[in-house]
């Protein structure tokens, strides 16, 4: 049986039980109202930890710093985060900055250094402003109701929060696990600069934790593209603090499936929201793939898809050009027979058995003119089903990214 | 000793001895001022040929056709080629015409139809117009001096033409080498297929013809990008009728090194200039990449760069963004040292031992105006060298694949 999974309404990071968070603006970015760019997620109770990171060669080195301090053998108590800077293509001073920065967030919080973990996500071969951290991370205060400012701390050119909270019911013990990202350039699966911070408070045994992390991942933020590009300081985080009071989670039961789905939900959910504030994006485009001969081969095809941009600019303009998902889809290099695809936009049918019908065009154009186009692709040789997000490609992400930093 | 390789003024694909060629506007595009659409290159003697063709596992009926019909038992006589209509995603009736269109060319040469291949560029998942193939197929008048039209008769978006031919003398004989290419973009933009034909009076050993081909290919037209897609229908196809009559070229020698270079610089030209008139490009971008662990990894990661849509819009906008370079270059997960890295725009460093480094700016942003950008990334650990080239992406580039609404 299936436990029932809730959405917690105005669901934050900290929304688990035992979870405080907070956020300033330290000034690394430039002034605005109401930004913030430095932010610490707290547990008083140590947390098991699970985590995946950027698969690029060139990589942070608060992310070298994390990967060392997240394991199975390992509990943390925190994570403190900036934007503005990515602490990135530096030298040795990255991680000397890293651990100072983690040092600075420990001794404010009253923990050790190496339960502190650290993310920076902003601007790649600048050192980070030290007197700033120095000065700005000893005056975050941390709250039960922080989650918000955390949320809005992390953000670099995103245009909204991202945070959401559901829970469910194990012998009466509430169990709720939360989650904040950011987006929302250099996005591509095996993560992006692309941050997010999931956090529960059931008692989870770490090998366990790291395996529902991985495979949430792998069908969420691994399945969305804004640009094809793929950041050097991509971090998922989850923490476990046990605060519920609910008895260990560790596979094989109902409290388990229902645990590893609300990681699921959460991370989709918050994976669909990057691709969504995608820069430049009107639209959010949903792709799935089904009827494929692997679950593997319809992940990879769904994401081709989602990451064409000539898919991405048909779409911009209300264009069903179907020959475009062909040519995302075939170069997947999975396995197909072109006379059995059917393809859809929204639920409107516009190939069978591998050619174009005849349809409806103002209904296609329609549907294409929507907030979320939803673009499906029956291969229709196997069981195999996956689902990947993008965003439209516009001008306005050319205009930014040619824009942004001199 | 290495034989030297002369530039042939004017030179086409009807360069080489023996080789014809023509076109003929048929209707399948709209009509415009001096606008064809239906070729034929034609050898009165039989080539050898060598072909590599689009990977996408959806490909059209006609690149089907001309693999069964080039190898290394087989000889050639023509190819003929329309723009306009891809014949791809139509069903059997794919086959059928892309047949039929061999026959009708076979026909009207006086060659056999096995003879003969094909190619097709424009619209996916719209059927040849066949009346119009028997109409115009027979009245492409065949000329030495025909190369021009012909390669007017392929293009699609292209701003203009792409030919090139270059000679090299052996003991007295000289043995040409021409060819013609079109690129990225159509009218009614649906994909960028990349077409290239390169023709030779040289008498060559058919395996070594294709090992040529396949080397040449590999650091040219498979080192470009323009917008990360691949079509359905690359083609690149070599053929060699003798004509020249020079000894067998087969490998190992002065005249085999010679051959194999000057299909080097033909398939480096034809591939350069066709990202050179990407769409909405306003600038070439060559990417080199030296002191790699292999020639390979090289290859990878200025192909990588040169993709890279942050790094094509940090070029437009006149960015020295290199942190988008670090990243382009580290997600080629090649073998690298971040450390030892530098970074050149044009022949002006701004990355040393992986760190930013002081450099007049406006002399960079005023490389990075000019009309070829080259962006040089050595990686100091070994010998490996690569070189790709791209264009920018810009606002038009968008419009341009948006703009045809249904």
């Amino acid at each position: 049986m299936t436990l029932p999974i809730a959405s917690v309404p105005n669901g934050t990071v900290t929304s688990a039980k035992g979870f405080s968070a907070g956020g300033v603006f330290a000034g690394i970015k430039t002034p605005g109202p109401g930004k913030l760019d430095l932010g610490i997620i707290y547990s008083e109770q140590p947390c098991a930890v699970a985590g995946t990171f950027s698969q690029n060669t060139i990589i942070s080195s608060t992310v070298v710093l994390d990967k060392e301090r997240v394991g199975t053998d390992k509990s943390i108590h925190a994570v403190v985060v900036n934007s503005g800077c990515a602490n990135t293509a530096v030298g040795d001073q990255g991680m000397t900055d890293a651990k100072e920065m983690t040092k600075l967030a420990a001794e404010h919080l009253g923990v050790s250094e190496e339960q502190t973990l650290v993310s920076s996500t902003g601007v790649i071969g600048v050192e980070i402003p030290m007197a700033l951290m120095r000065e700005f991370i000893p005056q975050i205060k941390l709250t039960a109701d922080g989650g918000g400012d955390f949320a809005n701390a992390i953000l670099t050119t995103d245009k909204r929060t991202k945070e959401i909270a559901v829970s469910f019911d194990v012998d009466g013990v509430t169990h709720t696990v939360g989650g904040v990202s950011k987006g929302s350039g250099m996005i591509h699966p095996n993560m992006a600069t692309m941050l997010a911070y999931v956090t529960t408070d059931a008692k989870v045994d770490s090998a366990f934790l790291q395996s529902t992390l991985s495979a949430a991942v792998k069908i969420s933020f691994n399945q969305i593209d804004v640009d094809g590009d793929q950041s050097t300081n991509d971090t998922v985080l989850l923490m476990a603090n046990g605060e519920a009071g609910g008895s260990e989670i560790s596979g094989g039961d109902d409290a388990s499936t229902a645990f590893a789905e609300a990681v699921r939900q959460v991370c989709e959910y918050l994976a669909i929201e990057i691709a969504r504030d995608g820069e430049g994006a009107t639209k959010l485009i949903e792709v799935t793939v089904d009827g494929a001969a692997s679950d593997d081969d319809a992940l990879l095809a769904s994401r081709s898809c989602a990451a064409s941009m000539l898919v991405k600019t048909a779409v911009y303009g209300r264009d069903p050009n179907w020959g475009r998902i062909f040519m995302a889809v075939g170069k997947a290099e999975i396995t197909l027979d072109e006379s059995k695809i059917d393809c859809y936009v929204n639920d409107i049918q516009i190939v069978a058995d591998g050619k174009g019908i005849s349809y409806n065009i103002q209904s296609v154009v329609s549907a294409l003119g929507g907030d979320e186009v939803r673009l499906r692709v029956a291969l229709n040789i196997g069981d195999g089903y996956g689902r990947a997000w993008g965003c439209d490609l516009t001008e306005e992400y050319v205009v930014f990214n040619s824009a942004y930093t001199t």
